[in-house]
């Protein structure tokens, strides 16, 4: 196996949950932090890699006391995250050693299988780029934002995108050290822009990114569903 | 307030569930089926209405029997389902009395709020459409079919479409008049074809559609959400 290292991004304040604590501290069970379930994960999946979490500056001397008292510390590294998620990568990517691919995760999709871990990194060893994502359910529409009016969007080729997303290393280092431009929303968006191709691999519908206090509900029934278990009994 | 007609749209077959009865008839909690919960909630937001559930020809049997059981057989009336969503709404459509407006649902959206009924039930009051939506959490991306590439597609102004969608009634029985078409996803599409804009309102994040067993975990635990009491307090 190659030689992969991990960026896990917390670098967001989560103020949406109305939580006092930004939402990647939220327990997802008993004492285990949303946090520390998504870096467990890659722990499991991707035990010899390196690991770096980026978290925001303020937050740093809380998880190192989350990791002292879960027996975690000497797993990862830290790193400080910056105003946009683009800033948050670019320093876990300067945090780095070398390496030959680099996965990067949302902090707070604990969901995360370790089969998925290891479709994203054969993906990416096999076509230098892999982003997860999946069919999505519903219908959407697309809204003008001057006259208000929406019109159909056809559903069949739409793909919802999720994380990890795998890179040949020295293809996300070179997107990342482009300019921050808006429409950056994932590191596929980055390294597109500087002119390479992505390979989407399929994603899981378990492998929500909690964003609101109903997703965490939602992740903490669905946390023991592991590699699929438990919803493909139902 | 004026006379609204609801369908309540249960003409699928749910094999993708893997259980050996059609998802609308697993059950959400205890005794009560998806599709019974799905009923009680508009019996609870609109009493006077009239109700179309509709069915496949060869689940009525197992329905009927249900509602002896449950005491619900007097709460609507059942008719038979098509071979697509399109026929299933033509027939329920058919099935039904003088009417100024008319509500269709999905039978596999039982978390429907009394709330976004509604919000619904107004709008359409006001603009003769309303079609609830909310903007994804997710990035996405578009396929494309012929050479398996993919872009991103702009997340900002995508928003995903939910029921119910409520109809001035001449609008929805006009436009329904039409033959069918694959690209007639949902009701809206239907009117729209017609020469008619649609007006969407704000939907929920819990009004999920149960389209997999992840799903219906999903909906147990957020049954009791109702109008977001326990996700706020969260």
């Amino acid at each position: 196996m190659t030689n992969i290292s991990v960026i896990i991004v917390a670098g967001g304040s989560g103020t949406r949950m109305g939580a006092a604590v930004p939402k990647q501290f939220l327990p997802l069970e008993e004492e285990k932090t949303i946090l520390e379930a998504t870096l467990r994960r890659f722990l499991a999946a991707l035990p010899d890699s390196e690991i770096v979490v980026v978290l925001p500056a303020a937050e740093t001397e809380r998880w190192r006391e989350i990791c002292r008292q879960r027996n975690i510390s000497e797993t990862h590294r830290l790193c400080s995250g910056g105003a946009t998620r683009f800033e948050s990568v670019r320093n876990g990517i300067a945090a780095l050693g070398p390496c030959d691919y680099i996965a990067v995760h949302d902090g707070v999709r604990p969901l995360v299988t370790e089969r998925l871990i290891h479709t994203c990194v054969a993906t990416a060893e096999r076509y230098g780029t892999a982003v997860p994502a999946i069919r999505p359910a519903d219908s959407f529409r697309r809204v003008d934002a001057t006259t208000g009016k929406s019109r159909p969007v056809d559903r069949e080729t739409l793909r919802a995108v999720q994380t990890p997303q795998v890179f040949r290393a020295d293809l996300l280092r070179r997107a990342y050290k482009a300019d921050y431009r808006p429409e950056f929303t994932d590191d596929a968006s980055v390294v597109e822009a500087n002119g390479e191709q992505v390979t989407l691999c399929e994603g899981e519908r378990t492998n929500i990114k909690i964003t609101s206090p109903a997703d965490l509900l939602i992740a903490r029934i669905l946390r023991h569903a592991g590699d699929g278990k438990e919803t493909d009994s139902l």
